[in-house]
């Protein structure tokens, strides 16, 4: 079993996580969770999107949250999604250096979320590219519905190689190859990032896994058995998906640090204060969360012998 | 990523799952589930064990739901936990075929379960193998605690090495490597298995997961590619651990089932029937179960596309 030695984790808990829950979160709170992020070291985060606060209210206060946590911006990555140059010219227009551009790989999925085939959005997507590199963006891109669709079902791996060669003509900083609800299996992970990692040595892939059939952990295994060593995660494995009411959401990002750690791959994430961050939004949003290792406590955890 | 053609599945909801739940399942209760088990052909099921009922009451009528079940010998493996002597003798009482025997390879849950050290265990051992060897009771030992223990920590894997070489004097059909309470992560489930399976080639070894701590079905990812095929399960995931109240139980046989056709990994079970397996128990349950795939459908499962 090959393993990588590091993986770095991009957490989303704030954007794909928040997504879903009818709770909308205010700033205080949201910075009352980020509070451990920071102490847990946890160095990628994804704050919030620009969309338009109709569609989604838990993103409307977006500007204002990144108005707080920005002067970190030393310390970690701070990330906000686009959904398309409107939002990345607002995403400009605070401040912001880091954004995530999504785009799905099956055509009836990106017309469902932005009424236009994948070939029309990549073909727009150069416009935006431009825009991230004059102003000095780093620019991320998803790549939803990487490994299926809930319309089409199977979306075959040359399509995603083909978006990627497209992707790649252009000033990326990293893609993620996305499962967006959760259909993926290790065989399929390891195929698809095998292959995206020999064709593109050099550069920089992540992936982007839910738990909703309960595969996700084993297809972060599969992923690192192929290289890749950026995963994406929600804290407490908030997130869920539209399709599967009563579905668990993204994978974990405390469950995914705990199995990490515990086959000596590395994060640099402090475990203990992330199961506070856990801990911490389970009591804002007042329910249950999918995450394990907050209510099993970690392998290591000794209990005391009967007497 | 090398893996195995086919599994096989060895449930364990009748005996590991019914365990920690509270309501006390009837014979006609366990009988409507296992006739979805029938349906969906499932090849081994360990129906129930022979301790003292006062001790896991969910266990007392083992017996008669035996006489019930015993008609279906020729389509299934069924088989008996016996913690000891007694048991077997019990067993052999009411005509049982199979056995599986349990003992701890931490010491100190070896004494917790059995009063004995493991090495006590190991050598009442030899009394048991021949009872059953004389009377042609089929013998499976389960090791516990194989993957660490809850008082004790790390169980080294040499420990375990020996426990094997010792066990397999006798005349065992297999062994099952136990990680009772959900502490085991996949590097070391492929570093145990790949050993035991170097070591003795032709011998039938087994794992069993509990997904405690999210890493189930990773862990059973970890399995096949050190070349394990044979897997316990327990239907809905129901099981729990006493260490960890709310945590989640045992690997749950429809996720396992799902993940492995999904991968092209044969199980010869019926994906459907299983699942209403699972909806049937949680109904007599009444409550929520672990499993996922129950909840949110299969992969393939299709949307209709929004008009």
């Amino acid at each position: 079993m090959k393993l990588v030695h590091d993986v770095t984790i991009y957490e989303v808990g704030f954007r794909d996580g928040l997504q879903l829950e009818s709770k909308v979160l205010s700033v205080e709170e949201k910075l009352d969770v980020f509070t451990f992020f920071r102490d847990a070291n946890v160095s990628e985060v994804e704050f919030g999107s620009f969309v338009h606060p109709k569609l989604v209210p838990q993103m409307a206060n977006t500007s204002d949250f990144y108005s707080h946590i920005q002067q970190f911006e030393e310390e970690m990555e701070l990330v906000a999604l686009v959904p398309n140059l409107k939002g990345l010219e607002i995403a400009k227009a605070n401040g912001v250096r880091s954004v995530n551009y999504v785009l799905s790989a099956s055509n009836t999925h990106n017309q469902q979320n932005v009424r236009q085939t994948t070939d029309e959005s990549l073909n727009s997507f150069k416009v935006l590219s431009q825009f991230a590199s004059e102003n000095g963006i780093a620019l991320n891109v998803t790549v939803a519905t990487s490994f299926g669709c809930p319309f089409e079902g199977t979306v075959p791996q040359k399509r995603i190689m083909k978006i990627l060669d497209t992707l790649l003509l252009h000033n990326i900083k990293r893609i993620t190859l996305a499962d967006t609800t959760g259909m993926a299996n290790p065989k399929q992970v390891y195929e698809l990032t095998k292959e995206a990692v020999n064709e593109w040595r050099n550069f920089e892939f992540g992936c982007h896994f839910h738990n909703t059939r309960g595969m996700g952990l084993a297809n972060i295994l599969a992923g690192m058995e192929a290289g890749i060593t950026i995963y994406d995660a929600s804290i407490g494995g908030i997130g869920g998906c539209p399709f599967a009411p009563g579905a668990t959401g993204n994978v974990c990002t405390e469950d995914v640090v705990h199995m990490l750690e515990e086959m000596g791959v590395k994060t640099s994430i402090d475990l203990d204060r992330l199961i506070q961050a856990s801990h911490k939004l389970k009591e804002i949003l007042g329910h249950d969360l999918p995450g394990q290792v907050a209510k099993a406590g970690k392998s290591s955890r000794k209990y005391p012998v009967p007497s």
